[in-house]
Protein backbone atom coordinates (compact mmCIF):
# COMPACT_ATOMS: atom_id res chain seq x y z
CA UNK A 1 0.00 0.00 0.00
CA UNK A 2 1.32 3.35 -0.76
CA UNK A 3 2.33 5.36 1.85
CA UNK A 4 0.32 8.25 1.02
CA UNK A 5 -2.87 6.25 1.03
CA UNK A 6 -1.82 4.32 4.54
CA UNK A 7 -1.65 8.25 5.66
CA UNK A 8 -4.95 8.64 4.61
CA UNK A 9 -6.34 5.29 6.07
CA UNK A 10 -4.86 7.10 9.28
CA UNK A 11 -6.07 10.37 9.18
CA UNK A 12 -9.91 9.00 7.99
CA UNK A 13 -9.28 6.38 11.24
CA UNK A 14 -9.21 9.47 13.55
CA UNK A 15 -11.75 11.23 11.87
CA UNK A 16 -9.55 13.77 9.78
CA UNK A 17 -10.56 15.38 6.55
CA UNK A 18 -8.86 14.13 3.31
CA UNK A 19 -8.68 15.11 -0.43
CA UNK A 20 -9.09 13.28 -2.84
CA UNK A 21 -8.31 13.59 -6.99
CA UNK A 22 -10.95 10.90 -9.23
CA UNK A 23 -8.72 10.77 -12.28
CA UNK A 24 -7.42 13.07 -14.87
CA UNK A 25 -10.14 11.27 -17.76
CA UNK A 26 -13.16 11.71 -15.18
CA UNK A 27 -14.54 14.28 -13.08
CA UNK A 28 -10.60 15.56 -12.62
CA UNK A 29 -12.36 16.67 -9.30
CA UNK A 30 -11.28 16.41 -5.95
CA UNK A 31 -13.57 16.77 -2.97
CA UNK A 32 -13.02 16.64 0.74
CA UNK A 33 -13.60 12.52 2.12
CA UNK A 34 -14.60 12.74 5.93
CA UNK A 35 -15.85 9.90 7.72
CA UNK A 36 -19.36 11.18 8.66
CA UNK A 37 -19.24 9.48 11.63
CA UNK A 38 -16.81 12.24 12.53
CA UNK A 39 -19.09 14.66 10.95
CA UNK A 40 -19.71 18.04 13.33
CA UNK A 41 -21.53 20.90 12.63
CA UNK A 42 -17.70 22.80 12.24
CA UNK A 43 -17.50 20.29 9.52
CA UNK A 44 -20.17 21.30 7.59
CA UNK A 45 -19.16 24.78 8.00
CA UNK A 46 -15.37 23.88 6.57
CA UNK A 47 -17.21 21.81 3.78
CA UNK A 48 -19.64 24.63 2.56
CA UNK A 49 -16.96 27.50 3.21
CA UNK A 50 -13.74 25.75 1.68
CA UNK A 51 -15.09 23.58 -0.80
CA UNK A 52 -18.51 24.67 -2.32
CA UNK A 53 -20.07 21.90 -3.86
CA UNK A 54 -22.35 19.50 -2.93
CA UNK A 55 -22.45 17.84 0.15
CA UNK A 56 -23.31 14.20 -0.15
CA UNK A 57 -23.20 10.93 2.28
CA UNK A 58 -22.09 7.72 0.99
CA UNK A 59 -23.81 4.07 1.47
CA UNK A 60 -22.46 1.03 0.55
CA UNK A 61 -24.64 -0.57 -1.55
CA UNK A 62 -24.78 -4.24 0.43
CA UNK A 63 -26.25 -1.14 3.14
CA UNK A 64 -28.48 0.15 0.72
CA UNK A 65 -29.40 -3.16 -0.08
CA UNK A 66 -30.69 -3.87 3.50
CA UNK A 67 -32.38 -0.21 3.32
CA UNK A 68 -34.23 -1.18 0.61
CA UNK A 69 -32.99 2.38 -0.93
CA UNK A 70 -33.08 2.64 -4.40
CA UNK A 71 -30.64 5.00 -7.36
CA UNK A 72 -32.80 7.78 -7.90
CA UNK A 73 -32.45 7.51 -11.17
CA UNK A 74 -34.05 3.85 -10.81
CA UNK A 75 -36.95 5.12 -8.50
CA UNK A 76 -37.93 7.69 -11.15
CA UNK A 77 -37.67 5.38 -13.95
CA UNK A 78 -40.24 3.26 -12.41
CA UNK A 79 -42.73 6.66 -12.49
CA UNK A 80 -42.33 6.90 -16.26
CA UNK A 81 -45.96 5.87 -16.60
CA UNK A 82 -46.99 8.39 -14.41
CA UNK A 83 -44.89 11.16 -15.36
CA UNK A 84 -44.89 11.11 -19.13
CA UNK A 85 -42.10 13.50 -18.78
CA UNK A 86 -39.86 11.58 -16.96
CA UNK A 87 -39.42 9.12 -20.07
CA UNK A 88 -36.50 11.34 -21.77
CA UNK A 89 -35.84 13.78 -18.64
CA UNK A 90 -34.05 10.54 -16.80
CA UNK A 91 -32.43 8.97 -19.45
CA UNK A 92 -28.97 9.67 -21.17
CA UNK A 93 -25.79 9.56 -18.79
CA UNK A 94 -23.01 12.47 -17.47
CA UNK A 95 -20.62 13.22 -19.95
CA UNK A 96 -17.78 11.87 -17.14
CA UNK A 97 -19.39 7.96 -16.21
CA UNK A 98 -22.51 5.99 -16.68
CA UNK A 99 -24.40 7.29 -14.34
CA UNK A 100 -24.45 9.47 -11.11
CA UNK A 101 -25.12 7.88 -7.85
CA UNK A 102 -27.85 9.76 -6.30
CA UNK A 103 -30.07 7.98 -4.34
CA UNK A 104 -33.17 9.91 -2.03
CA UNK A 105 -32.27 13.02 -0.04
CA UNK A 106 -32.81 12.67 4.15
CA UNK A 107 -33.18 14.97 6.78
CA UNK A 108 -32.65 13.19 10.46
CA UNK A 109 -36.42 13.72 11.83
CA UNK A 110 -34.65 15.97 14.48
CA UNK A 111 -33.52 18.51 12.87
CA UNK A 112 -35.66 22.20 12.10
CA UNK A 113 -35.05 23.43 8.64
CA UNK A 114 -32.44 20.60 7.46
CA UNK A 115 -30.05 22.92 5.83
CA UNK A 116 -27.82 24.53 8.71
CA UNK A 117 -24.98 23.20 10.00
CA UNK A 118 -26.21 22.14 12.78
CA UNK A 119 -28.84 20.25 11.22
CA UNK A 120 -26.90 18.74 8.68
CA UNK A 121 -24.28 17.48 10.85
CA UNK A 122 -27.12 16.05 12.89
CA UNK A 123 -28.26 14.26 9.91
CA UNK A 124 -24.81 12.70 8.58
CA UNK A 125 -23.74 11.53 11.95
CA UNK A 126 -27.25 9.68 12.44
CA UNK A 127 -26.51 8.07 9.63
CA UNK A 128 -23.57 6.63 10.63
CA UNK A 129 -24.93 5.53 13.90
CA UNK A 130 -27.61 4.08 12.14
CA UNK A 131 -25.69 2.33 9.69
CA UNK A 132 -23.80 0.50 12.42
CA UNK A 133 -26.37 -0.22 14.33
CA UNK A 134 -28.81 -1.48 11.41
CA UNK A 135 -25.22 -3.96 10.41
CA UNK A 136 -26.74 -6.90 11.97
CA UNK A 137 -30.97 -6.64 11.56
CA UNK A 138 -32.99 -8.13 9.02
CA UNK A 139 -34.09 -6.24 6.33
CA UNK A 140 -37.39 -4.96 7.51
CA UNK A 141 -36.03 -4.28 10.85
CA UNK A 142 -33.36 -2.06 9.53
CA UNK A 143 -35.77 -0.34 7.41
CA UNK A 144 -38.36 0.61 10.25
CA UNK A 145 -35.22 1.85 12.22
CA UNK A 146 -34.09 3.55 9.39
CA UNK A 147 -37.32 5.57 8.31
CA UNK A 148 -37.62 6.42 11.63
CA UNK A 149 -35.25 8.10 12.32
CA UNK A 150 -34.95 10.36 8.76
CA UNK A 151 -37.49 11.65 6.66
CA UNK A 152 -36.74 12.22 3.18
CA UNK A 153 -36.58 14.60 0.93
CA UNK A 154 -34.07 16.19 2.70
CA UNK A 155 -31.31 17.81 2.75
CA UNK A 156 -28.35 15.39 2.40
CA UNK A 157 -28.11 13.64 -0.60
CA UNK A 158 -27.37 9.94 -0.45
CA UNK A 159 -25.09 8.40 -2.48
CA UNK A 160 -25.26 4.93 -3.14
CA UNK A 161 -21.43 2.86 -4.11
CA UNK A 162 -21.68 0.69 -7.33
CA UNK A 163 -21.54 -3.12 -6.59
CA UNK A 164 -18.73 -4.73 -6.42
CA UNK A 165 -16.90 -1.63 -5.26
CA UNK A 166 -14.24 -0.21 -7.30
CA UNK A 167 -14.23 -2.77 -10.57
CA UNK A 168 -16.94 -0.47 -12.80
CA UNK A 169 -17.34 2.91 -11.61
CA UNK A 170 -14.46 4.72 -9.39
CA UNK A 171 -15.83 7.72 -8.37
CA UNK A 172 -15.10 9.57 -5.21
CA UNK A 173 -18.39 7.44 -3.64
CA UNK A 174 -16.51 4.83 -4.04
CA UNK A 175 -13.24 5.68 -3.96
CA UNK A 176 -14.23 7.52 0.09
CA UNK A 177 -16.46 4.09 0.75
CA UNK A 178 -13.47 1.82 0.18
CA UNK A 179 -11.15 4.33 1.84
CA UNK A 180 -13.17 4.19 5.14
CA UNK A 181 -13.95 0.19 4.93
CA UNK A 182 -9.75 -0.29 4.70
CA UNK A 183 -9.75 2.57 7.75
CA UNK A 184 -12.02 0.76 9.71
CA UNK A 185 -14.37 3.68 10.58
CA UNK A 186 -18.48 3.20 9.83
CA UNK A 187 -18.51 2.60 6.14
CA UNK A 188 -19.98 5.85 4.97
CA UNK A 189 -18.17 8.76 4.10
CA UNK A 190 -19.61 12.97 3.57
CA UNK A 191 -18.01 14.09 0.00
CA UNK A 192 -18.15 17.84 -1.02
CA UNK A 193 -16.49 19.08 -4.63
CA UNK A 194 -14.01 21.11 -4.36
CA UNK A 195 -14.70 24.76 -6.38
CA UNK A 196 -11.94 26.94 -7.69
CA UNK A 197 -12.46 30.42 -8.37
CA UNK A 198 -12.96 30.60 -11.95
CA UNK A 199 -16.11 29.25 -12.43
CA UNK A 200 -14.81 25.59 -12.54
CA UNK A 201 -13.42 22.72 -10.36
CA UNK A 202 -10.46 23.64 -8.19
CA UNK A 203 -7.23 22.46 -10.53
CA UNK A 204 -5.60 19.24 -9.22
CA UNK A 205 -2.71 22.03 -8.45
CA UNK A 206 -5.11 24.33 -6.56
CA UNK A 207 -5.87 21.17 -4.33
CA UNK A 208 -2.64 19.55 -4.25
CA UNK A 209 -1.57 23.05 -2.59
CA UNK A 210 -4.82 23.87 -0.57
CA UNK A 211 -3.11 19.98 0.82
CA UNK A 212 -0.13 21.00 1.54
CA UNK A 213 -0.93 24.24 3.41
CA UNK A 214 -3.16 22.78 5.65
CA UNK A 215 -0.85 19.31 6.19
CA UNK A 216 -3.66 17.44 4.56
CA UNK A 217 -3.09 14.29 2.67
CA UNK A 218 -4.31 14.45 -1.34
CA UNK A 219 -4.69 10.84 -2.84
CA UNK A 220 -5.99 9.90 -6.08
CA UNK A 221 -8.17 7.40 -7.33
CA UNK A 222 -5.78 4.96 -8.59
CA UNK A 223 -3.60 4.61 -5.75
CA UNK A 224 -6.65 4.14 -4.04
CA UNK A 225 -8.14 1.44 -6.43
CA UNK A 226 -4.58 -0.17 -6.06
CA UNK A 227 -5.11 -0.41 -2.15
CA UNK A 228 -7.85 -1.58 -2.49
CA UNK A 229 -7.08 -4.46 -4.96
CA UNK A 230 -4.82 -5.67 -2.02
CA UNK A 231 -6.67 -4.98 0.79
CA UNK A 232 -9.95 -6.96 -0.33
CA UNK A 233 -7.57 -9.45 -2.06
CA UNK A 234 -6.05 -10.51 1.32
CA UNK A 235 -9.19 -10.36 2.92
CA UNK A 236 -11.10 -12.61 0.57
CA UNK A 237 -7.90 -15.09 1.11
CA UNK A 238 -7.72 -15.11 4.61
CA UNK A 239 -11.80 -15.42 5.06
CA UNK A 240 -11.14 -18.45 2.45
CA UNK A 241 -8.59 -19.60 4.58
CA UNK A 242 -10.11 -19.58 7.98
CA UNK A 243 -13.60 -20.86 6.58
CA UNK A 244 -11.56 -24.38 5.42
CA UNK B 1 -47.48 48.24 -1.97
CA UNK B 2 -44.16 49.41 0.74
CA UNK B 3 -41.27 50.71 -0.40
CA UNK B 4 -39.17 47.77 0.61
CA UNK B 5 -41.21 45.63 -2.02
CA UNK B 6 -41.31 48.58 -4.23
CA UNK B 7 -37.07 48.37 -4.20
CA UNK B 8 -36.92 44.81 -4.07
CA UNK B 9 -38.86 44.91 -7.93
CA UNK B 10 -37.10 47.55 -9.19
CA UNK B 11 -33.83 45.31 -7.78
CA UNK B 12 -34.89 42.15 -9.17
CA UNK B 13 -35.81 43.36 -12.48
CA UNK B 14 -32.18 45.06 -13.17
CA UNK B 15 -30.95 41.10 -11.72
CA UNK B 16 -30.02 42.41 -8.41
CA UNK B 17 -29.74 39.82 -5.60
CA UNK B 18 -32.52 40.97 -2.95
CA UNK B 19 -32.59 39.16 0.80
CA UNK B 20 -36.48 37.69 1.95
CA UNK B 21 -36.66 36.85 5.06
CA UNK B 22 -40.03 34.37 5.88
CA UNK B 23 -41.47 34.99 9.51
CA UNK B 24 -40.25 34.99 13.15
CA UNK B 25 -42.87 31.94 13.47
CA UNK B 26 -41.71 29.97 10.51
CA UNK B 27 -38.14 29.13 9.07
CA UNK B 28 -36.92 32.15 10.96
CA UNK B 29 -34.15 32.00 7.52
CA UNK B 30 -33.03 34.94 5.25
CA UNK B 31 -32.27 33.75 1.60
CA UNK B 32 -31.05 35.26 -1.11
CA UNK B 33 -32.97 35.49 -3.89
CA UNK B 34 -32.28 36.39 -7.75
CA UNK B 35 -34.03 35.97 -10.99
CA UNK B 36 -32.84 32.80 -12.41
CA UNK B 37 -32.85 34.72 -15.93
CA UNK B 38 -29.90 37.01 -14.71
CA UNK B 39 -28.11 33.93 -12.93
CA UNK B 40 -24.13 33.75 -13.94
CA UNK B 41 -21.29 31.97 -12.83
CA UNK B 42 -20.60 34.49 -10.33
CA UNK B 43 -23.99 34.52 -8.98
CA UNK B 44 -23.34 30.97 -8.22
CA UNK B 45 -20.18 31.53 -6.46
CA UNK B 46 -21.78 34.35 -4.39
CA UNK B 47 -24.40 32.54 -3.25
CA UNK B 48 -22.57 29.30 -2.15
CA UNK B 49 -19.86 31.64 -0.30
CA UNK B 50 -22.01 34.00 1.25
CA UNK B 51 -25.15 32.62 1.93
CA UNK B 52 -24.26 28.48 2.15
CA UNK B 53 -27.24 26.81 1.92
CA UNK B 54 -28.92 24.32 -0.50
CA UNK B 55 -29.01 26.48 -4.32
CA UNK B 56 -32.18 25.78 -5.75
CA UNK B 57 -34.38 27.60 -8.36
CA UNK B 58 -38.33 27.82 -8.56
CA UNK B 59 -40.92 26.73 -10.71
CA UNK B 60 -44.43 27.63 -10.78
CA UNK B 61 -46.90 25.93 -9.82
CA UNK B 62 -48.97 26.34 -13.42
CA UNK B 63 -45.44 25.78 -15.00
CA UNK B 64 -44.61 22.59 -13.65
CA UNK B 65 -48.24 21.11 -14.21
CA UNK B 66 -47.30 21.91 -17.84
CA UNK B 67 -44.23 20.22 -17.54
CA UNK B 68 -45.46 17.61 -15.88
CA UNK B 69 -42.87 17.90 -12.74
CA UNK B 70 -44.14 16.48 -9.56
CA UNK B 71 -43.40 17.07 -5.81
CA UNK B 72 -40.73 14.80 -5.31
CA UNK B 73 -42.66 13.79 -2.25
CA UNK B 74 -45.54 12.80 -4.29
CA UNK B 75 -43.33 10.95 -6.74
CA UNK B 76 -41.94 8.73 -3.92
CA UNK B 77 -45.19 8.41 -2.17
CA UNK B 78 -46.27 6.47 -5.33
CA UNK B 79 -43.27 3.85 -4.63
CA UNK B 80 -44.43 2.52 -1.61
CA UNK B 81 -45.24 -1.01 -2.93
CA UNK B 82 -41.69 -1.08 -4.75
CA UNK B 83 -39.55 0.28 -2.04
CA UNK B 84 -41.68 -0.67 1.34
CA UNK B 85 -38.85 1.41 3.05
CA UNK B 86 -40.44 4.80 1.31
CA UNK B 87 -44.12 3.96 3.59
CA UNK B 88 -42.36 5.51 6.58
CA UNK B 89 -39.19 7.30 5.17
CA UNK B 90 -41.50 9.69 2.79
CA UNK B 91 -43.66 10.60 5.30
CA UNK B 92 -44.31 13.30 8.31
CA UNK B 93 -43.71 17.01 7.96
CA UNK B 94 -40.71 19.14 8.62
CA UNK B 95 -41.64 21.05 11.61
CA UNK B 96 -42.07 24.56 9.49
CA UNK B 97 -44.65 23.99 7.33
CA UNK B 98 -47.01 21.20 6.50
CA UNK B 99 -44.75 20.20 3.46
CA UNK B 100 -41.05 21.18 1.81
CA UNK B 101 -41.26 22.05 -2.02
CA UNK B 102 -38.83 20.05 -3.82
CA UNK B 103 -39.24 18.04 -6.81
CA UNK B 104 -36.71 16.55 -8.89
CA UNK B 105 -33.26 17.72 -9.36
CA UNK B 106 -32.00 18.67 -12.73
CA UNK B 107 -28.52 19.33 -14.75
CA UNK B 108 -28.63 20.71 -18.31
CA UNK B 109 -27.34 18.58 -20.78
CA UNK B 110 -24.60 20.29 -21.64
CA UNK B 111 -22.72 19.99 -18.79
CA UNK B 112 -19.72 18.07 -17.34
CA UNK B 113 -20.23 17.45 -13.58
CA UNK B 114 -22.83 19.14 -13.42
CA UNK B 115 -21.79 20.98 -9.76
CA UNK B 116 -19.21 23.75 -10.71
CA UNK B 117 -20.10 27.38 -10.81
CA UNK B 118 -20.11 27.24 -14.84
CA UNK B 119 -22.60 24.26 -15.04
CA UNK B 120 -24.96 25.36 -12.53
CA UNK B 121 -25.14 28.59 -13.67
CA UNK B 122 -25.74 27.15 -17.30
CA UNK B 123 -28.90 24.98 -15.98
CA UNK B 124 -30.22 27.86 -14.00
CA UNK B 125 -30.21 30.12 -16.63
CA UNK B 126 -31.04 27.51 -18.96
CA UNK B 127 -34.29 26.83 -16.76
CA UNK B 128 -35.52 30.27 -17.06
CA UNK B 129 -35.03 30.40 -20.82
CA UNK B 130 -37.02 27.28 -21.20
CA UNK B 131 -39.13 28.41 -18.99
CA UNK B 132 -39.97 31.45 -21.90
CA UNK B 133 -40.28 29.27 -24.53
CA UNK B 134 -42.79 26.81 -23.75
CA UNK B 135 -45.29 28.92 -22.07
CA UNK B 136 -47.33 28.97 -25.10
CA UNK B 137 -46.54 24.79 -25.89
CA UNK B 138 -48.77 22.20 -25.58
CA UNK B 139 -47.85 19.93 -22.45
CA UNK B 140 -46.61 17.73 -24.89
CA UNK B 141 -44.56 19.48 -26.82
CA UNK B 142 -43.58 21.64 -23.51
CA UNK B 143 -42.11 18.36 -22.25
CA UNK B 144 -40.59 17.66 -25.26
CA UNK B 145 -38.65 20.31 -25.19
CA UNK B 146 -37.94 20.18 -21.22
CA UNK B 147 -36.30 16.90 -21.26
CA UNK B 148 -34.67 17.10 -24.35
CA UNK B 149 -32.64 20.17 -22.46
CA UNK B 150 -32.08 19.12 -18.63
CA UNK B 151 -31.47 15.47 -17.18
CA UNK B 152 -32.68 14.39 -13.81
CA UNK B 153 -31.13 13.49 -11.30
CA UNK B 154 -28.61 16.83 -11.22
CA UNK B 155 -27.16 19.36 -9.27
CA UNK B 156 -30.27 21.97 -9.35
CA UNK B 157 -33.12 21.03 -6.95
CA UNK B 158 -36.27 22.30 -8.72
CA UNK B 159 -38.76 23.86 -5.97
CA UNK B 160 -42.70 23.99 -6.88
CA UNK B 161 -44.94 26.81 -5.83
CA UNK B 162 -48.42 26.24 -3.86
CA UNK B 163 -51.18 26.47 -6.16
CA UNK B 164 -52.86 28.97 -5.30
CA UNK B 165 -49.47 31.20 -4.94
CA UNK B 166 -49.30 32.91 -0.96
CA UNK B 167 -52.69 31.56 0.15
CA UNK B 168 -51.88 28.36 2.07
CA UNK B 169 -48.07 28.03 1.59
CA UNK B 170 -45.60 30.87 2.34
CA UNK B 171 -42.14 30.19 1.80
CA UNK B 172 -39.59 31.60 -0.22
CA UNK B 173 -40.01 29.11 -2.96
CA UNK B 174 -43.92 31.50 -3.08
CA UNK B 175 -42.64 34.38 -2.04
CA UNK B 176 -39.87 34.76 -4.33
CA UNK B 177 -41.81 33.28 -7.42
CA UNK B 178 -44.33 36.26 -6.86
CA UNK B 179 -41.89 38.64 -6.35
CA UNK B 180 -40.43 37.44 -9.82
CA UNK B 181 -43.77 37.95 -11.17
CA UNK B 182 -44.72 41.18 -9.74
CA UNK B 183 -40.89 42.44 -10.99
CA UNK B 184 -41.96 41.10 -14.54
CA UNK B 185 -39.30 39.25 -15.24
CA UNK B 186 -39.24 35.38 -16.34
CA UNK B 187 -41.54 33.48 -12.73
CA UNK B 188 -38.30 31.49 -11.69
CA UNK B 189 -36.37 32.68 -8.98
CA UNK B 190 -32.90 30.96 -7.43
CA UNK B 191 -32.69 30.86 -3.73
CA UNK B 192 -29.96 29.94 -1.19
CA UNK B 193 -30.51 30.03 2.67
CA UNK B 194 -27.73 32.27 4.68
CA UNK B 195 -25.91 30.51 6.95
CA UNK B 196 -24.40 31.78 10.38
CA UNK B 197 -21.45 30.83 11.75
CA UNK B 198 -22.93 29.73 15.00
CA UNK B 199 -23.91 26.48 13.58
CA UNK B 200 -27.85 27.74 13.17
CA UNK B 201 -29.17 29.97 10.23
CA UNK B 202 -27.35 33.84 10.33
CA UNK B 203 -29.84 35.62 12.17
CA UNK B 204 -32.57 37.95 11.37
CA UNK B 205 -30.22 41.27 12.62
CA UNK B 206 -27.16 39.46 10.71
CA UNK B 207 -29.22 39.65 7.74
CA UNK B 208 -30.11 43.01 7.68
CA UNK B 209 -26.48 44.11 8.33
CA UNK B 210 -25.40 42.19 5.64
CA UNK B 211 -28.16 43.75 3.76
CA UNK B 212 -26.74 47.29 4.93
CA UNK B 213 -23.58 46.79 4.41
CA UNK B 214 -24.25 46.11 0.38
CA UNK B 215 -26.87 48.12 -0.25
CA UNK B 216 -29.39 44.96 -0.88
CA UNK B 217 -33.29 45.55 -0.31
CA UNK B 218 -34.19 43.15 3.60
CA UNK B 219 -37.89 42.64 2.82
CA UNK B 220 -39.98 40.11 4.98
CA UNK B 221 -42.79 37.22 3.89
CA UNK B 222 -45.81 39.42 5.39
CA UNK B 223 -44.51 42.76 3.43
CA UNK B 224 -44.34 40.42 0.26
CA UNK B 225 -47.67 38.65 0.89
CA UNK B 226 -49.47 42.21 1.26
CA UNK B 227 -47.76 43.66 -2.12
CA UNK B 228 -48.64 40.36 -3.96
CA UNK B 229 -52.71 40.68 -2.41
CA UNK B 230 -53.16 43.79 -3.90
CA UNK B 231 -51.42 43.29 -6.92
CA UNK B 232 -52.89 39.94 -7.30
CA UNK B 233 -56.44 41.84 -6.58
CA UNK B 234 -56.05 44.40 -9.06
CA UNK B 235 -55.02 42.15 -11.74
CA UNK B 236 -57.40 39.62 -11.12
CA UNK B 237 -60.03 42.49 -11.27
CA UNK B 238 -58.61 44.25 -14.66
CA UNK B 239 -58.79 40.71 -16.33
CA UNK B 240 -62.22 40.85 -14.95
CA UNK B 241 -63.23 43.98 -16.30
CA UNK B 242 -61.11 43.30 -19.37
CA UNK B 243 -63.14 40.34 -20.44
CA UNK B 244 -66.52 41.94 -19.59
Amino acid sequence: MSSVVERSLLDLSRGRPILVYDADGREGETDIVVPSEFVTAATIRTLRKEAGGFICATVPHQLARRLGLPLIEEALDRLKGHYPVFQKLVSGSPPYDSRSSFSVTVNHRRTYTGVTDRDRALTISSLARVFREVADYSESWAQQVFSSEFRSPGHVPLLITDDPLLEGRRGHTELGTALAIMAGVTPTVTLCEMMGDREGALSKEGAKKYARDRNLVFTEGREIVEAWRRWSGSWLQESLISST
